[in-house]
Protein backbone atom coordinates (compact mmCIF):
# COMPACT_ATOMS: atom_id res chain seq x y z
CA UNK A 1 0.00 0.00 0.00
CA UNK A 2 1.09 3.42 -0.94
CA UNK A 3 0.33 7.13 -0.89
CA UNK A 4 1.46 9.32 -4.71
CA UNK A 5 1.77 12.66 -3.22
CA UNK A 6 3.55 15.78 -3.64
CA UNK A 7 5.47 16.46 0.20
CA UNK A 8 5.03 20.41 0.06
CA UNK A 9 1.53 20.68 -1.21
CA UNK A 10 -1.25 21.16 1.38
CA UNK A 11 -4.06 18.25 0.85
CA UNK A 12 -1.38 15.56 0.83
CA UNK A 13 -0.08 16.73 3.95
CA UNK A 14 -3.59 16.51 5.68
CA UNK A 15 -3.22 12.93 4.86
CA UNK A 16 0.67 12.42 6.84
CA UNK A 17 -0.74 14.43 10.42
CA UNK A 18 -3.84 11.88 9.80
CA UNK A 19 -2.20 8.95 9.82
CA UNK A 20 0.33 10.30 12.30
CA UNK A 21 -2.21 11.18 14.68
CA UNK A 22 -3.54 7.72 14.16
CA UNK A 23 0.03 6.10 14.29
CA UNK A 24 -0.22 4.15 10.79
CA UNK A 25 3.32 3.84 9.03
CA UNK A 26 2.74 4.33 5.18
CA UNK A 27 5.31 4.69 2.09
CA UNK A 28 4.79 7.76 0.49
CA UNK A 29 5.80 8.22 -3.48
CA UNK A 30 7.15 11.83 -4.45
CA UNK A 31 5.12 12.72 -7.67
CA UNK A 32 6.76 16.18 -9.54
CA UNK A 33 3.92 17.36 -11.04
CA UNK A 34 6.41 20.83 -12.32
CA UNK A 35 7.94 17.55 -14.61
CA UNK A 36 4.66 16.14 -15.49
CA UNK A 37 4.93 12.79 -13.63
CA UNK A 38 1.35 12.68 -13.20
CA UNK A 39 0.16 12.62 -16.24
CA UNK A 40 1.94 9.21 -18.03
CA UNK A 41 -0.08 6.75 -19.29
CA UNK A 42 0.84 4.77 -16.75
CA UNK A 43 -0.20 7.42 -13.85
CA UNK A 44 -3.25 8.26 -15.41
CA UNK A 45 -4.29 4.39 -15.22
CA UNK A 46 -3.81 4.42 -11.74
CA UNK A 47 -5.15 8.71 -11.40
CA UNK A 48 -7.43 9.41 -14.08
CA UNK A 49 -8.15 12.89 -12.51
CA UNK A 50 -4.15 13.50 -12.49
CA UNK A 51 -4.77 14.77 -9.05
CA UNK A 52 -2.74 14.13 -5.80
CA UNK A 53 -2.37 12.58 -3.19
CA UNK A 54 -3.80 9.58 -4.03
CA UNK A 55 -3.75 6.00 -2.28
CA UNK A 56 -3.19 2.76 -4.04
CA UNK A 57 -3.92 -0.48 -2.30
CA UNK A 58 -2.37 -3.56 -3.11
CA UNK A 59 -4.39 -5.21 -5.60
CA UNK A 60 -4.20 -1.83 -7.09
CA UNK A 61 -7.44 -0.01 -6.09
CA UNK A 62 -6.81 3.35 -6.08
CA UNK A 63 -8.60 6.19 -4.09
CA UNK A 64 -8.27 9.77 -4.75
CA UNK A 65 -9.43 13.10 -2.25
CA UNK A 66 -7.33 13.48 0.58
CA UNK A 67 -10.58 13.23 2.72
CA UNK A 68 -12.18 10.11 0.66
CA UNK A 69 -8.07 8.42 1.91
CA UNK A 70 -8.44 9.58 5.73
CA UNK A 71 -11.99 8.09 5.76
CA UNK A 72 -10.91 4.84 4.47
CA UNK A 73 -7.95 4.77 7.21
CA UNK A 74 -10.84 5.68 9.82
CA UNK A 75 -12.37 2.92 8.78
CA UNK A 76 -9.89 0.23 8.94
CA UNK A 77 -8.35 1.43 11.62
CA UNK A 78 -10.72 2.90 14.03
CA UNK A 79 -8.36 3.41 17.20
CA UNK A 80 -7.68 6.90 17.90
CA UNK A 81 -10.81 8.25 16.22
CA UNK A 82 -10.16 11.62 14.30
CA UNK A 83 -14.00 11.65 12.43
CA UNK A 84 -15.91 11.85 15.54
CA UNK A 85 -16.91 8.69 18.16
CA UNK A 86 -20.57 9.38 18.55
CA UNK A 87 -23.49 10.13 15.83
CA UNK A 88 -23.28 13.84 16.80
CA UNK A 89 -19.86 14.61 17.17
CA UNK A 90 -19.20 12.78 13.51
CA UNK A 91 -22.19 14.97 11.88
CA UNK A 92 -20.11 18.17 14.38
CA UNK A 93 -16.68 17.59 13.06
CA UNK A 94 -18.09 16.94 9.08
CA UNK A 95 -19.82 20.10 9.84
CA UNK A 96 -16.96 21.88 10.84
CA UNK A 97 -14.66 19.97 7.99
CA UNK A 98 -16.75 21.89 5.27
CA UNK A 99 -17.05 25.47 7.14
CA UNK A 100 -13.23 25.69 7.01
CA UNK A 101 -13.18 23.75 3.48
CA UNK A 102 -15.41 26.40 2.05
CA UNK A 103 -14.45 29.10 4.06
CA UNK A 104 -10.80 28.90 4.65
CA UNK A 105 -9.17 26.33 2.29
CA UNK A 106 -11.09 27.16 -1.03
CA UNK A 107 -10.51 31.23 -0.46
CA UNK A 108 -7.02 30.39 0.25
CA UNK A 109 -6.80 27.93 -2.86
CA UNK A 110 -8.64 30.35 -5.02
CA UNK A 111 -6.11 33.19 -4.15
CA UNK A 112 -3.20 31.38 -5.10
CA UNK A 113 -4.52 30.23 -8.15
CA UNK A 114 -6.17 33.33 -9.42
CA UNK A 115 -3.24 35.68 -8.61
CA UNK A 116 0.21 33.54 -8.40
CA UNK A 117 0.23 33.05 -12.02
CA UNK A 118 1.58 29.32 -10.77
CA UNK A 119 -1.53 26.98 -13.17
CA UNK A 120 -2.00 29.66 -15.37
CA UNK A 121 -1.06 27.59 -18.34
CA UNK A 122 -3.87 25.79 -17.47
CA UNK A 123 -6.27 27.73 -16.36
CA UNK A 124 -7.34 31.39 -16.88
CA UNK A 125 -6.78 33.48 -13.67
CA UNK A 126 -9.38 36.63 -12.69
CA UNK A 127 -6.82 38.72 -10.71
CA UNK A 128 -9.75 40.11 -9.44
CA UNK A 129 -11.50 36.98 -8.18
CA UNK A 130 -8.23 36.19 -6.44
CA UNK A 131 -7.79 39.13 -4.94
CA UNK A 132 -11.22 39.08 -3.24
CA UNK A 133 -10.78 35.26 -2.11
CA UNK A 134 -7.82 35.75 -0.05
CA UNK A 135 -9.96 39.30 1.12
CA UNK A 136 -12.84 36.19 2.22
CA UNK A 137 -10.23 34.17 3.83
CA UNK A 138 -9.07 37.05 6.00
CA UNK A 139 -12.57 37.49 6.96
CA UNK A 140 -12.83 34.22 7.76
CA UNK A 141 -10.44 34.35 10.33
CA UNK A 142 -12.22 36.68 12.32
CA UNK A 143 -14.93 34.72 12.58
CA UNK A 144 -12.85 31.48 13.63
CA UNK A 145 -11.30 34.03 16.16
CA UNK A 146 -14.74 34.14 17.85
CA UNK A 147 -15.47 30.40 18.08
CA UNK A 148 -12.31 29.38 19.69
CA UNK A 149 -13.23 32.28 22.38
CA UNK A 150 -15.59 29.51 23.66
CA UNK A 151 -14.09 26.16 21.76
CA UNK A 152 -10.66 24.33 22.42
CA UNK A 153 -10.92 22.65 18.94
CA UNK A 154 -13.26 23.27 15.85
CA UNK A 155 -15.80 20.52 17.45
CA UNK A 156 -15.57 21.56 21.54
CA UNK A 157 -12.46 19.58 23.42
CA UNK A 158 -12.36 16.95 20.56
CA UNK A 159 -9.27 17.23 18.04
CA UNK A 160 -10.43 16.16 14.61
CA UNK A 161 -9.64 16.22 11.13
CA UNK A 162 -11.48 19.24 10.84
CA UNK A 163 -8.36 20.75 12.76
CA UNK A 164 -5.93 19.71 10.92
CA UNK A 165 -8.02 20.76 7.39
CA UNK A 166 -7.41 24.64 8.77
CA UNK A 167 -3.73 23.91 10.26
CA UNK A 168 -3.03 22.95 6.76
CA UNK A 169 -4.90 26.07 5.43
CA UNK A 170 -3.69 28.14 7.47
CA UNK A 171 0.45 27.49 6.65
CA UNK A 172 -0.74 27.12 3.20
CA UNK A 173 -1.69 30.65 3.43
CA UNK A 174 1.49 32.02 3.91
CA UNK A 175 2.65 31.49 -0.05
CA UNK A 176 -0.18 34.53 -0.81
CA UNK A 177 0.67 36.74 2.31
CA UNK A 178 -2.58 36.10 3.98
CA UNK A 179 -2.08 35.63 7.76
CA UNK A 180 -4.21 35.85 10.83
CA UNK A 181 -4.07 39.22 12.71
CA UNK A 182 -2.02 39.55 15.77
CA UNK A 183 -5.18 40.32 17.53
CA UNK A 184 -6.94 37.32 16.76
CA UNK A 185 -5.49 35.79 19.87
CA UNK A 186 -7.98 33.34 19.94
CA UNK A 187 -7.50 31.60 16.39
CA UNK A 188 -3.17 31.96 17.78
CA UNK A 189 -3.59 30.26 20.36
CA UNK A 190 -5.54 27.15 19.41
CA UNK A 191 -2.67 27.14 16.18
CA UNK A 192 0.13 27.10 18.68
CA UNK A 193 -1.78 24.20 20.61
CA UNK A 194 -2.29 22.11 17.10
CA UNK A 195 1.31 22.87 15.90
CA UNK A 196 2.85 21.75 18.76
CA UNK A 197 1.55 18.25 18.44
CA UNK A 198 4.41 15.84 17.05
CA UNK A 199 2.41 15.09 13.99
CA UNK A 200 2.61 18.61 12.76
CA UNK A 201 6.17 17.74 11.07
CA UNK A 202 4.68 14.81 9.43
CA UNK B 1 -36.84 17.54 15.96
CA UNK B 2 -36.88 19.79 12.75
CA UNK B 3 -34.75 20.76 9.32
CA UNK B 4 -34.72 24.64 8.93
CA UNK B 5 -34.95 24.80 5.20
CA UNK B 6 -35.66 26.91 1.58
CA UNK B 7 -37.67 24.28 -0.33
CA UNK B 8 -36.28 25.84 -3.97
CA UNK B 9 -32.29 26.13 -2.58
CA UNK B 10 -30.34 23.42 -3.66
CA UNK B 11 -28.44 22.02 -0.64
CA UNK B 12 -32.15 21.66 1.46
CA UNK B 13 -33.57 19.36 -1.43
CA UNK B 14 -29.79 17.40 -0.80
CA UNK B 15 -31.19 16.41 2.88
CA UNK B 16 -35.10 15.96 1.63
CA UNK B 17 -34.00 13.02 -0.89
CA UNK B 18 -31.70 11.57 1.40
CA UNK B 19 -34.20 11.10 3.95
CA UNK B 20 -36.67 9.92 1.80
CA UNK B 21 -34.40 7.68 0.00
CA UNK B 22 -33.56 6.08 3.97
CA UNK B 23 -37.25 6.38 4.75
CA UNK B 24 -37.14 8.90 7.41
CA UNK B 25 -40.22 11.40 8.07
CA UNK B 26 -39.45 14.83 9.17
CA UNK B 27 -40.84 18.44 9.69
CA UNK B 28 -39.69 21.11 7.77
CA UNK B 29 -39.70 24.45 8.56
CA UNK B 30 -39.49 26.89 5.43
CA UNK B 31 -37.49 30.23 6.18
CA UNK B 32 -38.19 33.28 3.92
CA UNK B 33 -34.51 34.29 2.89
CA UNK B 34 -35.27 36.88 0.76
CA UNK B 35 -36.90 38.58 3.96
CA UNK B 36 -34.44 38.13 6.16
CA UNK B 37 -35.81 35.12 8.23
CA UNK B 38 -32.47 33.63 8.61
CA UNK B 39 -30.99 37.04 10.32
CA UNK B 40 -33.56 37.52 13.35
CA UNK B 41 -31.59 37.44 16.40
CA UNK B 42 -33.72 34.12 17.43
CA UNK B 43 -32.17 32.08 14.40
CA UNK B 44 -28.96 33.89 14.72
CA UNK B 45 -28.75 32.08 18.27
CA UNK B 46 -29.39 28.68 16.76
CA UNK B 47 -27.79 28.76 13.47
CA UNK B 48 -24.64 31.59 13.80
CA UNK B 49 -23.72 31.12 10.36
CA UNK B 50 -27.12 31.96 8.71
CA UNK B 51 -27.39 29.29 6.22
CA UNK B 52 -29.90 26.90 5.34
CA UNK B 53 -30.19 23.90 6.23
CA UNK B 54 -29.89 23.06 9.50
CA UNK B 55 -31.51 20.82 11.48
CA UNK B 56 -32.29 21.24 15.31
CA UNK B 57 -32.68 17.99 17.73
CA UNK B 58 -35.00 17.93 20.22
CA UNK B 59 -32.62 19.10 22.80
CA UNK B 60 -31.93 22.34 21.09
CA UNK B 61 -28.74 20.96 19.62
CA UNK B 62 -27.96 22.44 15.97
CA UNK B 63 -26.06 21.15 13.13
CA UNK B 64 -25.32 23.03 9.72
CA UNK B 65 -24.39 21.92 6.52
CA UNK B 66 -26.62 19.21 4.15
CA UNK B 67 -24.10 16.50 4.38
CA UNK B 68 -23.46 17.29 8.42
CA UNK B 69 -26.81 16.29 8.26
CA UNK B 70 -26.93 13.41 6.25
CA UNK B 71 -24.13 12.13 8.36
CA UNK B 72 -25.92 12.31 11.73
CA UNK B 73 -28.84 10.77 9.85
CA UNK B 74 -26.60 7.67 8.01
CA UNK B 75 -25.07 7.05 11.70
CA UNK B 76 -27.95 7.25 13.37
CA UNK B 77 -30.51 5.17 10.83
CA UNK B 78 -27.14 2.72 9.23
CA UNK B 79 -30.39 0.85 7.68
CA UNK B 80 -30.59 1.49 3.55
CA UNK B 81 -27.12 3.60 4.25
CA UNK B 82 -26.30 5.56 1.23
CA UNK B 83 -22.63 6.37 2.77
CA UNK B 84 -21.14 3.73 1.91
CA UNK B 85 -21.12 -0.12 3.28
CA UNK B 86 -17.88 -1.05 3.69
CA UNK B 87 -14.86 0.90 4.16
CA UNK B 88 -13.12 1.14 0.93
CA UNK B 89 -16.93 1.88 -0.37
CA UNK B 90 -17.21 4.54 1.95
CA UNK B 91 -14.23 6.10 0.84
CA UNK B 92 -15.65 5.49 -2.82
CA UNK B 93 -18.05 7.37 -2.14
CA UNK B 94 -16.52 10.36 -0.26
CA UNK B 95 -13.92 10.50 -3.19
CA UNK B 96 -17.08 11.14 -5.50
CA UNK B 97 -18.81 13.39 -3.15
CA UNK B 98 -15.91 15.55 -3.45
CA UNK B 99 -15.16 15.71 -7.22
CA UNK B 100 -19.19 16.42 -8.07
CA UNK B 101 -19.14 18.92 -4.86
CA UNK B 102 -16.02 20.65 -6.21
CA UNK B 103 -15.96 20.32 -9.80
CA UNK B 104 -19.79 20.53 -10.61
CA UNK B 105 -21.68 22.27 -7.81
CA UNK B 106 -19.10 24.75 -6.82
CA UNK B 107 -18.82 25.72 -10.29
CA UNK B 108 -22.50 26.04 -10.54
CA UNK B 109 -22.95 27.86 -7.70
CA UNK B 110 -20.12 30.25 -8.62
CA UNK B 111 -21.72 30.95 -11.86
CA UNK B 112 -25.06 31.53 -10.01
CA UNK B 113 -24.15 33.98 -7.89
CA UNK B 114 -21.36 35.75 -10.10
CA UNK B 115 -23.53 35.95 -12.95
CA UNK B 116 -27.27 36.30 -11.82
CA UNK B 117 -26.57 39.35 -9.26
CA UNK B 118 -28.84 37.40 -7.11
CA UNK B 119 -26.49 38.04 -3.88
CA UNK B 120 -25.28 41.20 -5.25
CA UNK B 121 -25.77 43.04 -2.16
CA UNK B 122 -23.53 41.03 -0.03
CA UNK B 123 -20.67 39.98 -2.57
CA UNK B 124 -18.78 41.44 -5.25
CA UNK B 125 -19.78 39.59 -8.23
CA UNK B 126 -17.24 39.32 -10.73
CA UNK B 127 -18.89 38.37 -14.07
CA UNK B 128 -16.18 37.10 -15.67
CA UNK B 129 -15.50 34.38 -13.03
CA UNK B 130 -18.81 33.70 -13.27
CA UNK B 131 -18.98 32.73 -17.05
CA UNK B 132 -15.48 30.66 -16.68
CA UNK B 133 -17.07 28.35 -14.23
CA UNK B 134 -19.84 27.65 -15.74
CA UNK B 135 -17.76 26.55 -18.74
CA UNK B 136 -15.95 24.27 -16.15
CA UNK B 137 -19.30 22.57 -15.04
CA UNK B 138 -19.74 22.18 -18.59
CA UNK B 139 -16.23 20.58 -19.31
CA UNK B 140 -16.86 18.56 -16.02
CA UNK B 141 -20.42 16.99 -17.54
CA UNK B 142 -18.33 15.81 -20.22
CA UNK B 143 -15.97 13.57 -17.84
CA UNK B 144 -18.89 12.15 -16.18
CA UNK B 145 -19.85 11.26 -19.26
CA UNK B 146 -16.57 9.09 -20.09
CA UNK B 147 -17.40 7.86 -16.51
CA UNK B 148 -20.69 6.65 -16.78
CA UNK B 149 -19.98 4.76 -19.88
CA UNK B 150 -18.40 1.93 -17.86
CA UNK B 151 -20.25 2.77 -14.54
CA UNK B 152 -23.88 2.72 -14.04
CA UNK B 153 -23.72 4.77 -10.52
CA UNK B 154 -20.79 7.00 -9.68
CA UNK B 155 -19.67 4.48 -7.17
CA UNK B 156 -20.29 1.42 -9.83
CA UNK B 157 -23.66 -0.26 -9.01
CA UNK B 158 -24.26 1.20 -5.72
CA UNK B 159 -26.87 4.19 -5.82
CA UNK B 160 -24.96 6.82 -3.09
CA UNK B 161 -25.09 10.18 -1.51
CA UNK B 162 -22.62 11.42 -4.57
CA UNK B 163 -25.82 10.44 -6.98
CA UNK B 164 -27.48 13.19 -4.70
CA UNK B 165 -25.51 15.68 -5.23
CA UNK B 166 -25.10 15.32 -8.72
CA UNK B 167 -28.88 15.00 -9.22
CA UNK B 168 -29.44 18.22 -7.03
CA UNK B 169 -26.21 20.67 -8.85
CA UNK B 170 -27.61 19.39 -12.66
CA UNK B 171 -31.08 20.34 -12.04
CA UNK B 172 -29.85 23.75 -10.23
CA UNK B 173 -27.57 24.24 -12.88
CA UNK B 174 -30.96 25.26 -15.48
CA UNK B 175 -31.14 28.07 -13.76
CA UNK B 176 -27.85 29.73 -15.20
CA UNK B 177 -28.72 27.40 -18.14
CA UNK B 178 -26.00 25.20 -17.82
CA UNK B 179 -27.04 21.95 -19.05
CA UNK B 180 -25.30 18.37 -20.45
CA UNK B 181 -24.94 18.75 -24.30
CA UNK B 182 -27.29 15.64 -26.20
CA UNK B 183 -24.75 13.80 -26.92
CA UNK B 184 -23.34 12.79 -23.37
CA UNK B 185 -25.90 10.35 -23.77
CA UNK B 186 -24.25 8.19 -20.66
CA UNK B 187 -24.58 11.04 -18.26
CA UNK B 188 -27.96 11.78 -19.26
CA UNK B 189 -28.91 7.62 -19.29
CA UNK B 190 -28.06 8.07 -15.48
CA UNK B 191 -29.72 11.17 -15.11
CA UNK B 192 -32.91 9.36 -16.35
CA UNK B 193 -32.07 6.71 -13.51
CA UNK B 194 -32.04 8.91 -11.13
CA UNK B 195 -34.59 11.03 -11.74
CA UNK B 196 -37.46 8.33 -12.14
CA UNK B 197 -36.69 7.19 -8.34
CA UNK B 198 -39.51 8.12 -5.72
CA UNK B 199 -37.41 10.36 -3.99
CA UNK B 200 -37.22 13.09 -7.05
CA UNK B 201 -40.09 15.06 -5.66
CA UNK B 202 -39.16 15.06 -2.11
Amino acid sequence: MKIFETSKAPNPRRVRIFLAEKGIDMDYVEVDLAAGENLTAEMRAKNPTTKIPFLELDDGTCIGESIAICRYFEEMNPESPLMGRTPLEKAQVEMWQRRVEFHCMLPIGMCFQHTSGYFKDRMTPVVEWGKISGENALAYFAELNEHFKESTYLVEDYFSIADIILLCAIDFARVVKVRPSDEYVHLLSWYKKVSARPSYTA
